[in-house]
């Protein structure tokens, strides 16, 4: 079996749920340096991002593994080389495990394929497609905050779903570990026209339904290149319709918490009061994050 | 009290006396890497530099601990996510110190009152206003070369003082050190319309007044834009009128020392012979600085 | 004697075969961690790499190296700092090794000679100059695959000869270990109109003599820039004449190897099958690239 991380499809619940154990396990006080230590380990960034990029580099370190950069903004690539060749050359440098991340669905599997026997690639994100380790500290957060039976929650996933490898993710792993109530939720032009939804029990582009009695409120962001697209009519009556406020937000249960994979447009799909407030798990998810992925990267290298 | 180090205003004569004595102790040959092993650094800059980056960098990696590197211009701020938001993220990934630029007055204040009670926030430059690091290893740079007792040292700061938060820095500390004889010396243009030179005995667009029997010159980086901006007519007549040169030197002590906090223009604030010649002691300044970082890491997070 | 290394012109045969046995003893499994610990070295790039910075950065991290990365085009350079000011700079900070590429001829032998007695820079590059650890790294891919004797070799370099530090520190490193039969080609336009070819003993622009029992085959990166400058007609017509094709390859001797220093133009200089195929060595030269770079920062810091 492959120790690749390229998608949560390719693990079953047993595997999931291992590695929500071993993440939850990395207190910050403990010492973990000797665990990759001397590993070399590469963040292949095709598409530029900061913090998957920082969150696996603070996992990386915490591990004692070296890590190098690769951003494609300042590299060869702009002198006509392939992304297989970066990758085949970084490789031949003697690093084990690659962290890749890529605007084109399937080109981390592909990259994957070429790999040489003893190197790991883990997804940080291939164009809609999957972004794994968001999906796992999602999983994570949602069980640290309402319990190890996932099969009872009501989640609702709300905004731009049609161009988010989050959900994606997320939507794989919520049935993966048994939740049958899932409310899929925004305008019509966000969301996928593919079987992305075949797991949803409601897709609807009404919030108040989709929130109603919610345990587990993801809010997705907005990219605003959405209303150049004309998905969107404005970040202000997106934000009426689809935003989560104080207000809205009542609908939900009581102790529901509130989730986003950041970065945040206060304003527009959360407000202020909720991202800050008393339900909003959204640092949480990020201290999850670095866990998640030390987890990963020891099943793949260690 | 905090272990944030946001402004030299915060600490007392003591406390600077005790980061200078502190910082002249870290030899390059004594092995400080069991210090903050493991210790999670980040330098967060929402304003480039290079200079006060890799020096920060460069004492963290003394002191073993692990550096993230934040810069706005390849960050999510350009996905609009606020200052707070990056800070509150690259914190929850378990990063206990901040070495923070920022082109705002007081922003890095502001961000240090939002931080857990373990995360350290350092002033690495606010807008105009501090970057108290710069200050110490002014004052250490000082005390090498004139001793212990500021009491007698006459100062002359020079050139753009007014968008300047190393004269700033250097004000404040010179003061809590005990030197009364300060001069300043600048176009008016370039000279505060606040209260920053409240402890000068001297302000004045006489250059020749300013460096007589000095002891100490700081010149200060002149930026281009200020020509643009009006403030300057020319950068010849600004090096003609403020440049220190050789022979504009001999009106200060013999020994006097010239500081410049870089990186500089040649031929603009300073010349090449001063630059380069026997009573610089600019290199020996940003020596310093690394040992002033260690210190103020070590306070810090140690 | 300096433990500078600017060019291969400086090291006798015997030297370079000492540095060539070193880099073969540095298996991946050898943990080199103690040799250079806390010892700082600073990748100075002065124009852009990516895969030469990673490949001295992965060296330095086997080492235990502290890497410092500095790039022209995030720095103070652009606020009209010299490079010698910048050097001097990060000299102060306290970092021993510099890894220093530029685009001009001889900056990195100019800054070597203003640093001070316990630095060590070593060429990453300059102009069209030199590239000694490319030099040294083909060297040690021949002698991996031809054996020791390099007195009966046939070796041909094809390309863009005129604009290439390779095919300089190739040449001088290839007559030093005593190859007497070497076949330059390339179109007339860019071939040097220096010595560079004096220990030839073919030059042509006629690939099939080049190619005829060679044992080695070196081919070079065409920039495309060489299009604009009208020293190559078209990308095609120059595939035709001078690219390494599958069919060109049967005229070298059958277990002949095919080099290239990266990155490749597939379909220009070199054809895919041929980069891909049993006689590529090409991912070869990047292993040997990281030991390589290893023997060289530790005879200049160990």
């Amino acid at each position: 079996m492959s120790k690749h991380l390229l998608s949560l499809r390719e693990l079953d619940r047993g595997e999931i749920i291992a590695l929500l154990d071993r993440a939850s396990s990395y207190d910050e006080a403990i010492d973990l340096r000797q665990r990759l230590a001397g590993i070399g380990v590469c963040t292949l960034f095709f598409e530029p991002s900061t913090r998957t990029r920082l969150s696996f580099q603070r996992a990386a370190q915490r591990l004692g593994a070296d890590v190098l950069g690769f951003e494609a903004a300042t590299s060869s690539t702009t002198k006509g080389e392939t992304a297989l060749d970066t990758f085949k050359n970084i490789e031949a440098m003697g690093v084990r495990g690659f962290i890749v991340r890529h605007r084109e669905n399937g080109a981390v599997a592909a990259l994957a394929e070429q790999a040489e026997p003893g190197t790991a690639l883990i997804n940080a994100g291939d164009g809609r497609h999957q972004h794994p380790t968001q999906g796992l500290l999602d999983m994570l957060t949602i069980r640290d905050w309402k319990g190890g039976d996932f099969s009872q929650l009501r989640v609702a996933i709300i905004g731009d779903i049609r161009h988010s490898r989050v959900a994606r993710s997320d939507l794989v792993a919520l049935e993966k570990l048994g939740v049958t109530d899932i409310r899929a939720c925004g305008p019509a032009g966000l969301l996928p026209d593919d079987n992305t939804l075949s797991a949803c029990s409601m897709v609807t582009d009404d919030l108040d339904a989709a929130l109603r009695d919610a345990d587990v409120v993801m809010t997705l962001r907005l990219q605003r290149e959405r209303m150049e697209d004309g998905l969107v009519d404005s970040l202000d009556s997106y934000h009426r319709d689809f935003g989560i406020t104080t207000q809205r937000l009542r609908l939900a249960q009581e102790d529901a918490i509130v989730m986003h994979p950041g970065p945040m447009n206060r304003g527009v799909e959360i407000s202020d009061e909720v991202a800050d407030g008393p339900q909003s798990v959204i640092l949480w998810q990020v201290a999850n994050g670095v866990k998640v992925r030390i987890a990963v990267l020891e099943r793949a290298l260690g």
